[in-house]
């Protein structure tokens, strides 16, 4: 890292801050600028050293310069990371479609869709059993039941199951039936769940809260890898900004940004992203042609009678077209789907 | 709420949806315009039947009118919630002043500071035990050892305790040694942990996580309130922005705002919310002027070794400074510190 | 506009309110829910009411129900507006495509770079001669001197020319050798600017701020249509959030929602919108999957020694890479580029 | 600056980009490190070096060390700047107290305003005759007809008056009615309008564009210093964020920040920066007690009638209790009001 001292830093304190580089076991290397001095510190292991440093006197600021994540990083795993699970593949030519409703509310509706997004073409199912939900009135999930639906639609369909774990307590119980743990995007600061998914040992998919940096994504992902679960899928599904005319911004430059720092596959989430029904086509389109290596789509028998995200979920009939559009981008990108 | 029909919306989608808000259990009451039609449903009892209203054909929009939080909101309960706990009160015209270590590091380094900010005039001590970090290989606390030196702390300078919990796990535990439980920002919509701490039943102070509106601040306090825990501090700590000169961007309209809308005290930090020591004193005085109920300020004895947030801690002189200012400053708004 | 009374507001000021809205040549017509009472002002004719309405006693907030924007808007003309230059179109099947360096820095580098954008297959050519720049001390463009060099490039190449105007002063100059007059995302909300360009009469490619709300960016499209000129490009180019990864954050959900919104073309800048030449490519493909109607790119014939934006400019090679993929996802989705 | 090298940069990128920063006339210096090598770049002068080099072979990223801004800079001019206009001061220990109506909208209505924000402290009066507007169908200013009637009021009330200029072609017209000349938050990037109100020499109140950093706002002051008019006061009002409960976030951090890193005074506008009348006055207090050198607010006869900006402005009632709470604050800081 970089420590940089203030203009009228005294020669006490950049003799203060070399000794206090050097007692954290970092080479300081001083550079008497025109301005100003900086102090480049060697040997940085990705410690919180910086927080520390910036109260050191006449600091003006400590720049850090790697990256604060490690094993996700490709700089030490070069080739891509590849999840198969059953027909789902994620990580090399071949791109995953993950669809189903945003919750599980009954198995008439779970195994239409199931049978519906199957026949489109979709590898994985979707659903939620437990469901976090902003307001206590609202629907909370049909928890266990939920997960047995999905386990009978698995088994009719062949497709693997992925839905939330939104408690350590539940990892257990969750895995007994899914095939993919997904992390929400409330959750993806809570540790302890991260070590929990990173313990159990299956596929975990990721999404990025809708106020973390890609970083804080990584390290995120850092929890359940440094946990020995080498199978982590990190979700973009957009972030909060000031517009309000979609749910949230989905920033699809993270799918380049996160191929060129990790070897960690990308999933993207148009659904939430966009929050309008009639913008997750396009957007499902947008992200192939970005590089996903997977979508999530919510897709609903009714999507005007449905229990959660209603205003955001497809028809059957309106999967199947994003399934031909998706496609046709697919292999303009050279991508199998 | 109100539903918003398309400009050219037909009759029979009018009547489509008119049908569906009295399915609903709601009256309709639908508004000819003179470019569109509006529906108005009456009756609403804040569900979310906004979500799969707003699927309906030739539906524009669906514009909720009431708060989504119900307990939590002043129109229920006008008067303020005051919470004392010892010699710490929130909520009347006395201002709280919680300080001390951003992590319990050691037995003296607690005491020292305890005794500190207790002379300089606090009435809370606090200090992180289970501390939710970034990265996976940043200290991550001392747990119930760090617990047991805030007990002591306690124990000699009669401060209440306030402390992170982490996990639903740990409530009970965290419960035998804590005063008041924190709720980290990034565990705001931890709900199985809201709910927790809602049955546990002390006082809890709750963070407002960086991306949240003050809706689902409000919301993630109903989840508290609606377990049976009435007494819930809110926490204003900054919001996510673009600006990067401070760590978030200290909204204090929000402690107004909040005051307008709800019965439950405000707290405001002033450390997290700005990221930066030379900052925190002068946004401390802004709070107290905003309006807070009280203030939670990271103190350390050497803040250029502390091992968590040294960058944003300040000295014990430091804090003396910023309580002489408070003080007057509380003074100038009739209040008492 | 829908006025929301608060829960307990008095018969006189509901009384008081529905006067209020009467005056203002509106029909009310009051709602009285189970919880508050609202007013349904009907005849409302996008003006400003709202404003005054709010600070009306006993006046929770006025939601309104109307889009601001009225010209711009599809509700009013359907049909797409289709912009042709020489061989450059926007708005039909066809898609734009907009290529050249950051800031015109000499002859022989605008011509060699016309020659090659359009031996790739670009349909117009952009180059700044006026150069908005951030601090006084940077490069502020050749003037007149580059839009004549912009000329001589287009008599050799016959491409059009985009180039921006910073100055109500400069547009009739720009004016004489511009095809396509370009408003950068700074002077979005220049409203005598807006004006000029309105009253000048050439095609204009707008830039989004990068705060505004894609409403401001329709009313800003409005004040240019007001003046007289349909001829208006809509250009997204990202907007400012906390994600520091990339420059800008470009969220190309607005392509879809402008194309349900307005009959106005949109193009998308992915080189602002991103920052970095490495994501420049993917974004671009993203950009036409999501919808777009042209994209407008900074090519350079040596980024590393070029004045300004070198860090997104791709080079001749990089950009002939551009159009094949772009090409082939323009094949995908039914266009033609 | 520091140009880091990515971690598998070859000898000859590194080689080819030390030449690269000789060539540029600063002295290089590298530092080979354990996992990549930097580059330090000793006699930086602000310039945009910056973005050529990122786009260097083998390069990661490159990192200023000097702030961009030089003349408005703490650091050449540690003195703070103070501004005297008849009784109005800033800059010192007297506080500013700017107020009047959004728009002039009536010479009886200026008048009353004049002398009603006198009576109960004002030092400035404030007035819009030229308004930029977001709809072409707003009010948009009395224009001339409005500074006669700020004029009036000043000659009988003694207040010097602070307008809002748009456009460059109105800098000499409203420089002969006006003592100060305010930059709207849109345009304060317009560079050839700092450059006229640089050249004019009337002290400028320059406000924050709502997605500026504080760099750019210094910026954007560079210009108008530059220029030769040293009189610049910076005008935090709010920045555009997520939150949608205010109008805009008011970040008073940025004023302990901005006096830290500029001579130059801070002025807050609590009434854009919070949108609400019922906030206005905490936020105005917190802005004192933040080291505010001036406040600037919106009054109004009978803001319900207001062409712009009703919800926030105050009635006359409500600014003389503004200023009493606004006085004891500035006394707790140890100002004068």
């Amino acid at each position: 890292m970089i420590v940089v001292m203030k203009k009228g830093a005294t020669r006490e304190e950049i003799q203060h801050m070399i000794e206090r580089v050097e007692q954290l076991g970092l080479k300081s290397h001083p550079i008497y600028g025109t301005e100003r001095t900086v102090i480049a510190a060697i040997g940085e292991k990705r410690s919180d050293h910086r927080q520390s440093l910036e109260s050191g006197p006449g600091v003006a600021e400590v720049v850090p310069i790697l990256a604060p994540y490690k094993v996700a990083s490709r700089e030490v795993k070069p080739e891509p990371t590849v999840i198969r699970v059953g027909g789902f593949t994620v990580g090399d030519a071949q791109i995953g479609m993950i669809a189903g409703p945003c919750s599980v509310e009954s198995e008439e509706q779970t195994l239409t869709t199931a049978r519906a997004i199957k026949a489109a073409g979709a590898t994985a199912l979707r659903g939620g059993a437990f469901k976090p939900r902003t307001s206590p009135y609202s629907f909370q999930g049909m928890k266990e039941d939920g997960l047995k639906i999905l386990a009978t639609a698995r088994a009719e369909t062949g497709l693997p199951i992925v839905t939330e774990v939104m408690s350590e307590n539940d990892v257990k119980l969750v895995g007994r039936y899914a095939d993919i743990l997904q992390i929400g995007a409330r959750n993806m600061q809570n540790y302890r769940l991260l070590e929990a998914v990173g313990a159990e040992g299956k596929p975990v998919l990721l999404k990025r809260g809708p106020s973390a940096t890609l970083d804080e994504l990584l390290l995120a992902a850092e929890y359940i890898l440094d946990a020995g679960n080498p199978n982590v899928m990190l979700c973009e599904r957009g972030i909060r900004t000031f517009e309000t005319h979609t749910r949230f911004s989905l920033t699809l430059a993270s799918v380049p940004y996160l191929h060129d720092r990790t070897h960690l596959p990308v999933v993207v989430d148009p659904s939430h992203g966009t929050g309008h029904t009639v913008l997750v086509a396009r957007m499902a389109a947008a992200s192939i042609a970005a590089g996903a290596d997977a979508l999530i789509i919510e897709v609903h028998p009714d999507p005007e009678t449905a229990l959660s995200d209603g205003y955001q979920s497809l028809t059957f009939k309106q999967f199947a077209e994003l399934m031909t559009l998706c496609r046709k981008v697919a292999v303009a990108m050279d991508r199998v789907m």
